[in-house]
């Protein structure tokens, strides 16, 4: 037996439709110099010019950004995350993911969560930018505060999460992914915190989750350069744990999760806390200040120029 | 020079040997699958039936469970376990080994010490379930006390120490094993924190010394699936130094401790401490909470109920 | 354009050469078992016996200890140590390298600083020893203090940081070369934190520094041990990050160096801080009693004895 969940984002909720292209171009920019990412972005651009935002924005609408099946045989939840084109996390996209998770710890049916992406070629592509660019600060806030919530559902959920990873995983991504107790990805594809290549820097909470999955020494080289692994370098790294094709990858997930759910339950969910707790109460315990500094780095006018000058410079790109 | 140490169980111990021989079974169940390790558990389960109690419960008090020889040439101490039928940890033993290292700590000629088992095939099959069984609550509490002095003694003392590991080592036997300063290990044994798959938890102090030897992620997959490692892959994983055959394992230790034994004494025991202080410190500080933890843990109805559950199983199994 | 810097030591710092010869001698003890090595040091031990003494203090005054250029187009600078003869450190070229990187940190041209030794086949020996022996209880403290602010000055810098490691590198050598952000080896050399095989305990913040680099159980081995690894050994074990050849060493870091500077340079220097941060504030926050710890620890009969023996020892080696 199958249970379907839909979650919704709440629509209401992108202003300014064309800039979240330009962001999802931003996010993307390591990637295009690969011909066929190149392609794919400019085709994503093509789909998305300002004539069809209203189109977008109905769509967006009436689609749900998570598909969620839990086969209730097994205890293994499928969760497919489909916010086009990208998997960018906003504020809205972050609290269904959250929500996701609450629900399915909530099954007593299901024991195993494994996380994939519904869109081509992109897990997820990190947070979206536009939360950031000239933001309401009530929301910047939130959208923190939302973030930080997700990654701590996520990370510290009794459920066993297995990370499907079958398309790019930058930034925000690849948190979502060394946040799972275990990462399969296909090839051809890359993963990392590649912050600094934007000028931001990762919050201390992505560092300490990649330094809970590489060891110290691979994560300074990895935050210090932004560095983007290829998925045979990741898997070379520990960054991820295994690889195979994009076609065997929800198999591969499934017999991985098996694995999981056989181990009495109760005790390797107590197994997994006691392994991540101190990284979560770093977080836990900092929480507030942790949103203040968010904001007031956002808010900084330098901050916003450089944004700013980033979007502009890709209108300009689009418009050649 | 030889000097010859020798620490007998106090024999009053084992009110119930055949509730001993299931538990042995219960911790060997991982290896049962093994076809000459199911010929050598029923060989056991063979020699100590309930009919030869009274012949068990003599050998015991008239046998000791350690011997310790003492090379005052080159400072090297070997100490070898024999808790028949596989070296499970209870009260007396554990008390036993730190008793032997406290001892030889005394001895100024005593600069090194390997561990090793005389019990063919185990090293050491772990904490003595039947101390959790339907305890003495006092005893209990002294159980507990007793395995985190023992620990702390290995862990911390100035000798060095080799884990020489010629049979199976789960659970505490792995504890052991990685609280010495290095490990050998012969192949086709099998090592590891296997808690979960018995649906307990490793303490977390069992977890900071599996951390500090195979890493963040390695411990995470190690505890969360109770990963019984083969020593080809417990070498792979870093959780062994080094592999030799089991003709060879006390040589290549002795070989080995000769280049502990060669630096500076005080320089190398102080460089042990720095290294440890902080994972045993942490346990220091909560000794008494970590032990509530754990009568409270096996005082639940729940988990007294799961260890009748698992004993009843095998008596069954045994009846067959 | 290049901009030239250079910080002569003091000179009237070194009272008695000729010990620092022995000393010299003593730190490469580890090193005398090859061959080409033992020539070199006896060629050393010839070119600097006591007639030439006067020749070479004078020669001390007039040289300098560092020499430091800044391509300022590519925002790189070289740093050369040339302390003869294996740069070891005493205070005032601690004092030296810690006033180089605060110079280049207030040059807004310079992003990246590539460490490499002027001195054949030593990149440093480490600490002077004879800063210990027999010592002015004021100037200990100083120079004790002089070495944590070079290393917190050098963990922490903003600038990027790659050792190029063109010769030995034993105990202080290799704190420097672990506190840069990437590590580049020529063959044929050791580096390593050897302090147990003189008898001493290396301080805790370089094991700090060593964990972060190998991680918690090579650390273990490589201080238990006082390891000095092959360069072919560091490269496995994470202690190098890249090994090429004496000739091509200072092309690779140049070009190593440029993938640093073209990252954002706050971004790249935030997310240094914030790996770095935790490990610094340790020592930062115990600053005054490890002073207090070094100097009693000198102060020693005992130490001091044993330090004395060593330097008689190597008196007698020289005059045979």
């Amino acid at each position: 037996m199958m249970t379907h969940y839909s979650f919704g984002v709440s629509g209401n909720l992108v202003k300014f439709p064309y800039r979240e292209i330009y962001y999802h171009t931003l996010l993307l920019e390591p990637f295009l110099q690969v011909p066929d990412i190149q392609i794919m972005a400019s085709s994503i651009l093509r789909r998305f010019l300002p004539r069809k935002t209203t189109w977008m924005y109905g769509q967006r609408m009436m689609s749900s950004t998570i598909d969620v099946s839990v086969d209730e045989q097994t205890g293994i939840a499928l969760m497919r995350m489909k916010r086009k084109p990208v998997n960018s996390l906003n504020l809205e996209f972050l609290q269904d993911i959250r929500n996701t998770i609450v629900t399915l710890e909530q099954n007593k049916k299901c024991k195993g969560l494994i996380l994939t992406s519904d869109v081509p070629k992109i897990f997820s592509a990190g947070i979206d930018i536009l939360e950031m660019y000239q933001p309401n600060e009530e929301r910047l806030n939130s959208f923190w505060r939302a973030l930080q919530d997700m990654w701590l559902q996520l990370y510290m959920t009794p459920l066993a999460t297995i990370a499907a990873i079958n398309g790019h995983s930058p930034a925000g991504g690849c948190l979502i992914s060394i946040s799972c107790d275990y990462r399969i990805m296909a090839p051809n594809y890359t993963i990392g915190l590649n912050e600094t290549l934007l000028g931001i820097v990762a919050p201390f909470w992505f560092k300490d989750a990649m330094c809970n999955t590489v060891g110290h020494r691979e994560a300074e080289i990895a935050l210090a350069l932004g560095k983007l692994y290829s998925t045979e370098e990741a898997l070379q790294k520990g960054l991820v744990d295994e690889v195979v094709t994009s076609e065997q990858i929800m198999e591969a997930a499934q017999k991985k999760m098996l694995e999981y759910v056989k181990i009495p339950n109760m005790a390797r969910a107590m197994s997994k806390q006691l392994m991540r707790q101190e990284t979560a109460d770093k977080l836990r315990s900092t929480q507030d200040s942790d949103v203040q500094n968010f904001v007031n780095f956002c808010l900084q006018d330098k901050v916003q120029q450089s944004l700013g000058f980033y979007l502009e410079q890709l209108k300009k790109r689009k418009s050649k």
